[in-house]
Parts: C-alpha cells; structure tokens; sequence
C-alpha cells in the first residue's frame, strides 16, 4: 500500500486521468521502487484510495497490461513483469554522452545557391496589410474539421493509411476535374490532374520535369521572385517583358521568340503578380498562338481566379489550349489558407504521368487524409459555398479599403481599385521612405510589406502589395489610421 | 405558393435538411423560376407547408442572404436579389466548349528519365505480405482526430493557419528534439532538426543541396531503389559495395575511397533494406572514421529504429558524430502509417538551414495543423505508448510467423529471423517461380512482392521480402495457408 502513496491526481490536467495514474506507476517500475514481481492491490482498493472510480484504475492497469509493464495472472491478481518492454539501447564508443554537442556546422562545404536567399514576407503583427493572403476566419474549418474525422477513422485503415497514388486521391481528382470543368470551363478528366501541396510544388515539378541548364524562360518584370527562383535552380536564363494595364507586353515576347529558342513563358493571367492587372482576352488568344508557333510551355498560374469582383472572371487559357501547350497550376491557398497544402496541376495526360514519376521520387505522395476531406468538402458543396460568401465579403473589404486609401492618403498614394484579388498594388509618394514607415508601422503592431521584395530588377518603384482581404472592416480603419499617422508625422 | 412547391427534403440524405432547401431555392433561382425581386413566403408559412422546424427554414434563408441570392427589406420580407452572385466567365475565342478535349499528348517534348521508372509495391488485396508496412488499426487515430481538431479550431486563425516557418513547426522541432535526444542518444536542438514529409524528400533535399552531376555516391549492393533514383536524379554516378550479416562491407569502401573521392554515403544501419541485417557496433566506428577521414557525407536512413525486438537496439551513428557528417532521417511512416507525412532530418545547424532554403522552392512548408497534432501526441506521451504497444504487437506477429514460415514450409524457404523492423527477408528455392505464384496469389486476394524489385542489379536471387506486421496472427495464418497450397500445386 504504502509504495503507490505517491500517486496523485491533478484534475486540472488535460490528460485522462487513467493515463496519469499509468504513466506515474510506469514511473515507478521504471526506478525501481515497483519491483518485478511485485502484486499490486485490486483495482477496487486503489480506486478507494485514490477516490476514483473503479473503472477507472481498471483502464490504467489494462494500459499497462497491453504495454507489457504488467501481468496479470487469473485469480492471483497483477504483478510487474519480469521483463520490462523498454529496451535500453546500445551505445557506440566510449563516452559518448559527454563528448557530443548539438552540431552547428558540418564537416563537409555547403554549396552556394544565391537565388534561394530571399525575404520571408510573413509577421505575426496583429494588424496585416499583408501580401493578399485570405481571412482564416471565414473558412469552414468545423466543416473541416468533421470531413477529417471521418476520412481519417471511417473504412479499411489499410488501404486508406497505407502508400496511396502520387497522383493524388482519385476521388479528389474526380471532384477537382468536375470543379474546374465547371468553374474555369477547363476540359479535365482525372487523368489531366496532379494533385499537389501547392503552386510552389507545381512550379518546382515542371522545372525541374522539363527545363534543362541554360534554357530560356521568360517572365514579366515586375513579376514574382518565388517562381524565378524556381527556374534559376533548374539552371534556366531568365527573359523578362514588360507589363501595362492589359497584362503582359506580348510584342516583347514575339521579339524574344525570333532571337532564341524559348523553352517556357510563365504568367499569373488572372490577376497578374504582383500589379493585379488581368491579360485581355485578345491577349490571350494570342499568347497560345505565339505558343503553338514557338513552341513554348506556358505555365498559366491562377491563384486567385475565384475572386473576381467586377463584371466577368476571363477564362484561363488552358480552357482554350487545343494544342496542349499550357500546364495549369492552382491551389487553395487563398481559398481556405496557406496552412491546407493541396493544389492542383493540370496538362496533356502524358505529362501528368511523367510529373507524377518526379514526384515520387520528391514528395512520394500527397497526404491521403486532406485530399480526401477537401474532396468531400467540394462534393458536399461545402467549399463553393464558402467561396461565394468570401467573394462577397472580400468585395466589401475592398470596396471599404480603397475608399479609405482614397480619402485619406489620397495626396500620398496612387493605385487602381483592382477587379480581383486580394490586395491592391499601391504606389507611395517619392518622398516617402517605406522601409522605415513599415518599420516604424511594426511597432505599432502592424505588418505591411516595405515593397523591397518587389524591387529586385532594374526598375525603381515605392509601391507595394497592401492585402485588404484577411482583415474587417473595423480592423482596415485601424490600418488606415495608423498609415496616416505615420505618413503625416 | 405554387413556385417553392416543388421544394423536397430527402431525410436519409447526408446532408443537412437547411442545406437540402438552400440548394434547391439556389438552383430555382438560377433557372430563373424564381425571378429577380420575386417576394419568398415568410418563413413560417415555408416551415408549415414542409413540415419543419421554422428555425430550418430561417438557416435556409440566412444562408441564402449571406451568398447573396436574397435580400432583406426590413418589415417587407425577403426577396430573390437583382444581381446574383454567380458570375458567369468571359470565354474565350469562338465555340470554344466545342472544339476542346481533354488532352492526351503535349504539345512539347516530354524528356526521358528512366531512373525514375520503378515498380510500386503496393495493392488493395485483403491480405497482404508486404514490403514491412504498419498495422494502422492499431494506431491512435481517435487521439490524433482530437490533436487536429483541436489544432485546427484553437487559437489565433491568422498565425495559425498562415504561411510559417519552412523548417518545420517550432513545437514539432521542440518535441522532436527531445524524444530523438531521449530515445536515439542523438544530441540536437532545434536548429539541428529540420521537419520534413517522410525519408523520400530528406533523399531529395540532401542529393539536390550537396551533389553535383558525376558526383560519387556509395550505396550496398542488394539496397533501396528508391534512394538510388534520387541520387541518379542529381546526375550522381552510383557505386555499389556488398552487404554481409553484419551490414554494409567496410573494406570495400575503403578500397573505393583509396581510388576516388566519395561524396556521399547512404546506409540504412539499424535495419538494412531489404536485407533487415543491423550494422554491428565496431563497424560503424569505423564508418564514422572513414567518413572522417575521406571526407564524404554520411546519409543515415533510421527508417525503422523503434522497432527492434532482441537484445538492445544499438544507437544511431549519428549520435557519435563529432565530425557533423551525418545527415540522419527518419520518419512517422512506421510509427503510425505511410498516410501521416511527417518525418525529420537531423544535421549540423547550417546543413539544415541551407536545405529549409531548399525545401521552399520545393514544397513552401509543411502541414503545420498535421505538425503540431504530431506534436501535441509526442508531448502527451501519446506517440510513445502506442510504440511501447505496438513493438509488443509485432514481436508476437514476428514469432508466430517465423514459426509458421519454419515448420510449414521449411523445406522450400530460407531465413533469418530478424532482430527487428518488419518484414523477413526470405530465400526461396531456386526452382520456385516466384513471380508466377505472386500472380497466383493475388487471384486468392494475397499480395506478396515477387521480389524483382529487388533483383535490379548483378546478382541474381530468389528472394523477397514478406512483411509480417501489418497482420493478425490469424491472417498471417491465412497467408501461410495459401503459399503453402501454392507451393506444393
């Protein structure tokens, strides 16, 4: 009696109490001071001295039954194994313990990849004028939460938990191929989609799949340094052309397509990255011919095609590419949160098949549990519902910022209310500094991006991305103010 | 009244009754039954006529009015709304929808990679002697289901479901940290740790961060595919040195180190794939010598350590590298199932940094919800009990099915048994044609490997490997029972 006295129980604690009691008597075998073979007291006993129910010790004592701390035989009651399961491990040379220390540096060089140095756009600030990142708060996460539930524990565990398709689930490619088909008016069938963990996976996968060293890609200046990143690593020469308010500089890209040999041209069409303006349809038609004639990839990413505000969305070219030239790559970052990593790619079947062998050998497979909750959630309907109503309040946030911007820094800004997206592309006064206004914005609790990350080619701008759409209304004032306070001080 | 008649509500149906009427107003309206500024019966009289709670109907409506499909006028009602939210896109070019099919072939040239053609070992049969997989049923799926609900719905949304940190959740790294110190004698903190999706992306991220093409890579020879595809990928130049019951041949690497710079070494040291031998003590003081001395890298794939059954399991090489060598990686694949991908590559600080610089051209960042549910079960002791239970489990599985290979085919099979990991590596007769009786097999819904997977080099065996763990003792009764009627046909 006396050995188990120490055993108490704290009620505040989030662990069962069961586990408490368990995990103090393996405690105490473990030292010692409960020794092999020694019987423990009925579970009526020790449920009396510890005030508890008898079940209670009943579950502590079977848990520690199944692990092997104990033993119980029939009519006698419960001993401490003779054996006890934990297996102390060998030890290599002498003294090991004391010798080591947490490396800090390795024995060997590490390579020099200058084109992976790059800022992290990312604060915990709780005001975000952020880069246009969507409101965590409106998404179905109960919805989520449930779908997971039942992914997870419903079904043979074997065949659900085991290896699964580097493609992805198939029914998430069902769901997804049906939803493109009728959102984006794509032409998919499963066999046209590479479920992936986002756009970055999309872009690193084609790089990597097609582009070889000194392969020419063109990108727009300005444009986005995470997919240039991408294709610097697969070795490739960067072209840039120009952007205006119709989207990219298409004559540009016809004079660099007579010079060389061009491999891949990469847009953001809907709501081009980072000035938020959309390519015109006459654009586009001409993009994929000049693509067909060259015989360039075009990597069309569409992050935000869902939130379109004024008049219509324009159709991705991938829904209109006969010659199978364009690879498509969305995910639903914006339309849940960055923190769900499933996105989708679609091309030619056969170069699905030949993406999915690359991740294998990268990623092995996507995680089987998440794809199959969203499936069920576009099934169910769950996340166009949650869609329509982000759109809505998204439009008003946007509608309510710019107002802001306008009537109050109007003498300092410029920008255009921008049909899509979730920020908008602001040029500041020449004479302010945004460096140090975003720095001193930080102190005051809020998070906006200096525009330096956009400032890495030729070009010298003071404009940067200010993301409306993870804030309300009440919170976009706050914002505002104190940009005034900092800009008139 | 005649308009909303045809609304049904379809009770078996999984989804809720509120999103059953929203859906179906959604689409009348749609249809443009219910037009524009049409007045909808209040919603006691709809509650009346379908014979629900009123309450139902007001979901319906508010739901409804939160899309934007009806507005409200104090006093007056609820209407159908004038612009309906659905926007319809712009398309593209003429009879677009026509013309287009799902596109089979590229456009482009898909480039040849035959390294990364590879079986995959991997089926839906009922029974399954497998490549050494886990039993999911015996995981803690309900406690994970709650970690992730809980991680999903608690705390701030922003932070929480955001862009984070591309090395792995701070937390998981903490947890890490503690229990690969505790459990493996490693010596890290979280700078050491870099969190990752399973073994397959530390291969990648380690090959494409520090080899370079005609690099020298050393692997065993019978050894692992699936690394060797990854360091082929880099443009590694690979080089094989035979394996005996005590592991890798360290004479004939020193014999390769005397003719070449190595680069890198891979070896799965505790239980060698697919050949389950452990690495014996002396020669891994040694291999850490040579590591030293010749100056390659070290890739140590712990894929299995928690799982060993005989004496102790012997510690990590990396746990007495002073030199920052080794580059250690392990996983949750076994510990709980392939589905849950998380696993960790423990290095010098600045290894790790550079490849978390890597991994966000890759893949951005993990799935910090999974990381910290992960977590959370590491810091509730939660992961550690269920691989107390589980290495019980399949102790008992191991026995009995060695027992079984032994005295029922003991005449036509070959093997070890193994100190530990999950499957036994078993010779079968030369005149046995394995192949045909793994296609028999899977016709009586058994799958086995037929060990070609294994046979991609020089040597010629009729081996396979058959894993015991993922089966009761029943159905690994039921597995003997068919290759014994196989085999003696």
């Amino acid at each position: 009696m006396q050995l188990l006295s120490s055993l108490t129980i704290d009620r505040t604690n989030k662990q069962a109490i069961y586990l408490q009691i368990a995990n103090q008597l393996m405690g105490l075998i473990r030292e010692g001071i409960l020794p092999s073979g020694y019987r423990l007291m009925s579970t009526r006993q020790l449920a009396i001295l510890l005030n508890i129910h008898r079940k209670t010790v009943v579950q502590a004592y079977d848990e520690l039954l199944a692990q092997g701390w104990l033993e119980s035989q029939t009519g006698n009651g419960t001993f401490v194994a003779g054996n006890f399961p934990e297996i102390q491990p060998q030890q290599l040379g002498e003294n090991h313990a004391n010798n080591i220390k947490p490396n800090r540096t390795a024995g060997f060089e590490i390579p020099i990849m200058p084109h992976l140095n790059r800022p992290v756009l990312l604060s915990r600030a709780g005001l975000h004028l952020d880069d246009g990142f969507p409101d965590a708060r409106l998404a179905p996460l109960e919805e989520l939460s449930r779908a997971y539930r039942s992914q997870l524990l419903t079904g043979n565990s074997y065949s659900r938990l085991g290896y699964g398709d580097t493609q992805g689930s198939f029914w998430l490619r069902q769901e997804l191929s049906t939803y493109l088909n009728e959102t984006r008016g794509l032409k998919t069938t499963t066999d046209n989609i590479l479920v992936i963990r986002g756009t970055i996976m999309g872009l690193y996968l084609v790089s990597t799949g097609f582009l070889q060293s000194k392969n020419n890609v063109v990108v727009s200046e300005l444009g986005w340094a995470g997919a240039n990143s991408n294709f610097l690593q697969a070795g490739a020469n960067l072209l840039t052309i120009p952007v205006d308010k119709y989207g990219i500089d298409l004559d540009a890209l016809e004079n660099l397509c007579r010079k060389q040999r061009i491999h891949l041209l990469y847009v953001t069409s809907h709501h081009h990255y980072p000035t938020t303006v959309a390519l015109r349809a006459d654009r586009r038609i001409r993009l994929l011919q000049l693509s067909e004639q060259y015989g360039f990839i075009i990597f069309e990413d569409d992050y935000d095609y869902d939130f379109h505000y004024e008049s219509k969305p324009i159709l991705p070219l991938a829904g209109a590419d006969k010659a199978g030239m364009v690879l498509y790559c969305g995910s639903f970052t914006k339309a849940i949160s960055p923190a769900f990593r499933v996105g989708y790619l679609v091309g030619p079947a056969n170069v699905i098949k030949h993406l999915a062998q690359l991740r294998r050998i990268i990623d092995r497979q996507g995680d089987v549990i998440l794809e199959n909750t969203i499936a069920e959630l576009l099934q169910n309907g769950v996340i166009q519902r949650h869609l329509r109503k982000s759109l809505r309040e998204y439009k008003h946030r946007r509608d309510y910022f710019c107002e802001l911007l306008g009537s109050r820094l109007g003498n300092q800004v410029e920008f255009q209310i921008p049909d899509g997206g979730m920020a908008v592309w602001t040029q500041f006064d020449p004479q302010i500094d945004l460096v140090s206004i975003a720095k001193k914005a930080l102190k005051m609790d809020m998070y906006f991006s200096d525009g330096s990350a956009h400032q890495q080619y030729s070009q010298i701008i003071n404009t940067t991305r200010l993301g409306f759409a993870s804030l309300t209304l009440q919170e976009l004032e706050m914002c505002v103010d104190i940009l005034v306070k900092l800009l008139n001080k």
